[in-house]
């Protein structure tokens, strides 16, 4: 992967070190464990390390860091869960990693305004939790127990995308300590705002790159008095497909829709314990009033039934719901554990609609001769979809091989005018995409981070280099 | 109104005036009736003429005269059905105004991904009227029959927002001239993407001053089932808003939800030639199936009844429905009528929907001792109202008046957590309270014009002064 002109790390200077040390203390840590884990990511990029971990309390700590580190020409990478899976917050430049896991109250439910804010570190599976009582939730679901923060510098969206929008709809507002040491508050909380530059929506997505996000003011929706999932095998992929297109195109208000093709469901099958048919599958679920969602099942019951689908597998009840979402948000690690010791490459792209059902049976095309095990699945009411490698991390031939096929499929998305990132963003592995996807514009970008960050230190190197 | 640093208009010289002529020929135009058009306002605020209007026919005319004008240091002001009423669009430094209006194709209408292209001139009833053999429908509604490039530079909203949100998540992407005189395309067209910032959402609401928007790419809608229209008077100001937000907090998917005060309606009478009772009056839409409606309909007049509305006075006639939502749409020519020879000063906060009964009746409260007629409307179930002053354009005093009424709703509305603006934008009338609003975000946002449009050159003065 190229990162740009190769940057000579120094080791951090002593007066550098003290000024932490005396603000800190026991907050700082060198250890190589800890490094390690701020170094490392899920996916398949190379470890490396920071110079030096803070974990932040407050948006102050945060502030004190960034005038620090400016101050010192350092850079500064945040971290929050980890779960990123383009090298997100890899430090590729060393300097100091933030982690604002620390930083994880609820700081205000408005839930008669369906509204919350929380610390950036809050995860959202705690958020939900704490929730429950309420009557609402939080929809934006990306699979992992990621956190508030970090979920909105990727941009992140996952299975309920669909019907509830991504981290793009769903954050009304951010607190962001900006290089400059600033604080500042990007929106109010009216659900609605015509006032100046939309910067909630530019740091969304931003990865780190223009400051850090250290509160995040969550739009909510009411949980629906009906949920139901449903499970459907189909004769081909393409049937699958097409009823998913089919079911958008009727306007069924889709919560949830999840392909797993074969490979995937043996994978889940295994890790996960059940015995799904091993076959294409989808994954829905139904939000609505009883009689919306009854609706819905039957129309789109009919629509699979026309495209090879068989018996509609449903459940209301939450712990069978439960038990299915449950394997599908394992289903990177069921990917990844069908071939024992590899690590997981995942590709994330999105079309329009209607170009997915061609998409995608010739990435399954593209797939067939592939020399590792390749699952698909994806969040198809959204044109998103992923191929999960299982590859060998020791083998120079299958990273190439891998860097190929996606190279083929990001090729494809783009042609058909699509992304060549849904939801996991940029980072380091897809910066030569983003220029053939949106060409100048890029250069727009650069602008952009050149005015706000013009030495260059808030996380160095990812979406693009300067 | 302070526009900062008056700034020395000077004629154009001769040698720029030459290359516009020889570059757009009978596309330039000096005359005073033209320049007036294009230096004129809906509102109150004075004509400031632009030193020369040229009518754009493609993106290629704009970025020539792009070049022109920057190689020239001469300021350029975005124009297109002239219908912003907070001066966006007043060349108040001079310059060229480009018009937009010729531009105006549907480009594309890619009906299974609901989505469409047109130019940015382009009006969203030809739009409308266009898509509807697709049964598909563009649902953002300010009312006047703008722009589509001019509703996304203002991040225009109106009636249907509560249900299908404004332009911000209306625009899939843009084609933008910058002040380079580059073109850039800002998204691809699928649904979503993680690729960047995110530069739509940046020039959406920018009001023309980072660069000039030439083309849109629009999510559509399907055409609902079935749309019902419901009309229902109230004994109290109190009991309409509360039925709103509650009808809002039990998760209702209103279409539309307006709110015109007792005078309000007096004016739509007059000028609509209806009869509604005099009072307080709630304009409803539903959307959705039969059932869904039905479902719907029942519950909001269950709450309306409790909370002292008279009858639910409701129709599914497409021509009944025109009719309430023309009148609707005309209130604010309606309001302004009440007085013969008045200008309208419209006022636009937005607030917390918790918070809206208590900002409303409040800003009543005010109202009650205004010396011209005052209307209050809006778009209730965004927490989104409006003042419409009567104004004699030639009393001093009555401009005192009205600009400390508006200072008072504002302040109301920002201790409120709310906006100075739910859609109508800056421009020249809320520059303080931006600033009032999101503090050191309009650095930032300083920053971004400074980096993007370095000589000040687009809609300069326009969301802030440089």
């Amino acid at each position: 992967m190229d990162l740009g002109t190769p940057v000579t790390r120094q080791p951090l200077d002593t007066a550098f070190i003290e000024r932490l040390q005396s603000r800190f203390g026991k907050d700082l840590h060198f250890g190589e464990a800890m490094l390690r884990q701020h170094g490392s990511n899920e996916a398949h990029f190379d470890v490396v390390l920071p110079d030096a971990v803070v974990f932040a309390r407050s948006t102050e700590d945060v502030v004190d860091l960034v005038n620090l580190c400016v101050a010192a020409h350092i850079s500064i990478v945040p971290f929050g869960a980890g779960t990123s899976i383009e090298g997100n917050a890899v430090p590729i430049r060393g300097g100091v990693s933030v982690n604002l896991s620390e930083m994880d109250a609820i700081l205000a439910v408005h839930a008669e305004d369906f509204d919350c804010t929380v610390q950036a570190g809050c995860r959202r599976e705690k958020l939900n939790e704490h929730l429950r009582d309420t009557g609402l939730f939080f929809p934006i679901d990306p699979g992992a127990n990621a956190t508030i923060g970090g979920m909105a510098s990727t941009r992140a969206s996952g299975t309920n995308a669909v019907r509830y929008g991504t981290m793009r709809e769903a954050v009304l507002s951010l607190k962001v300590v900006t290089p400059e040491g600033k604080v500042i508050t990007t929106a109010r909380r009216a659900r609605k705002s015509a006032a100046g530059y939309d910067l909630t929506r530019l740091y969304v997505g931003s990865e780190g790159t223009l400051g850090i996000i250290t509160e995040v003011t969550l739009r909510l929706h009411p949980i629906p008095e009906t949920i139901s999932a449903a499970v459907c095998g189909f004769e081909t992929l393409e049937g699958a497909v097409t009823t998913v297109v089919q079911s958008i195109q009727s306007g069924v208000p889709l919560a949830r829709v999840e392909i797993l093709d074969d490979m995937q469901i043996r994978a889940v099958n295994a890790w996960s314990k059940l015995s799904l048919p091993e076959v294409t599958t989808l994954f829905f679920e139904f939000h609505g009033s009883p009689g919306g969602v009854a609706e819905q099942i039957e129309l789109v019951g009919m629509l699979a039934a026309e495209n090879g689908g068989g018996s509609f597998d449903w459940s209301n009840l939450p712990e069978e719901r439960a038990r299915l979402w449950k394997a599908r948000h394992e289903a990177y690690y069921a990917a990844v554990a069908l071939r024992p010791g590899a690590v997981g490459w995942t590709t994330d792209v999105c079309v329009p609609i209607s170009r997915l059902p061609e998409c995608i049976i010739e990435t399954k095309r593209d797939l067939a001769g592939a020399s590792m095990p390749a699952t698909i699945l994806g969040h198809v009411g959204d044109g998103n979809f992923h191929v999960i490698f299982a590859m060998d991390p020791d083998s120079v031939d299958e990273m190439r091989e891998v860097k190929a096929l996606n190279a083929r499929l990001v090729a494809r998305a783009l042609e058909m005018d699509g992304t060549c990132t849904g939801e996991h963003g940029i980072g380091i592995g897809k910066q030569d995409w983003l220029v053939q996807e949106l060409g100048e514009s890029v250069d727009v970008m650069r602008t952009l981070k050149r005015a706000l960050d013009p030495q260059d230190l808030f996380n160095p190197g990812k979406i693009f280099s300067l």
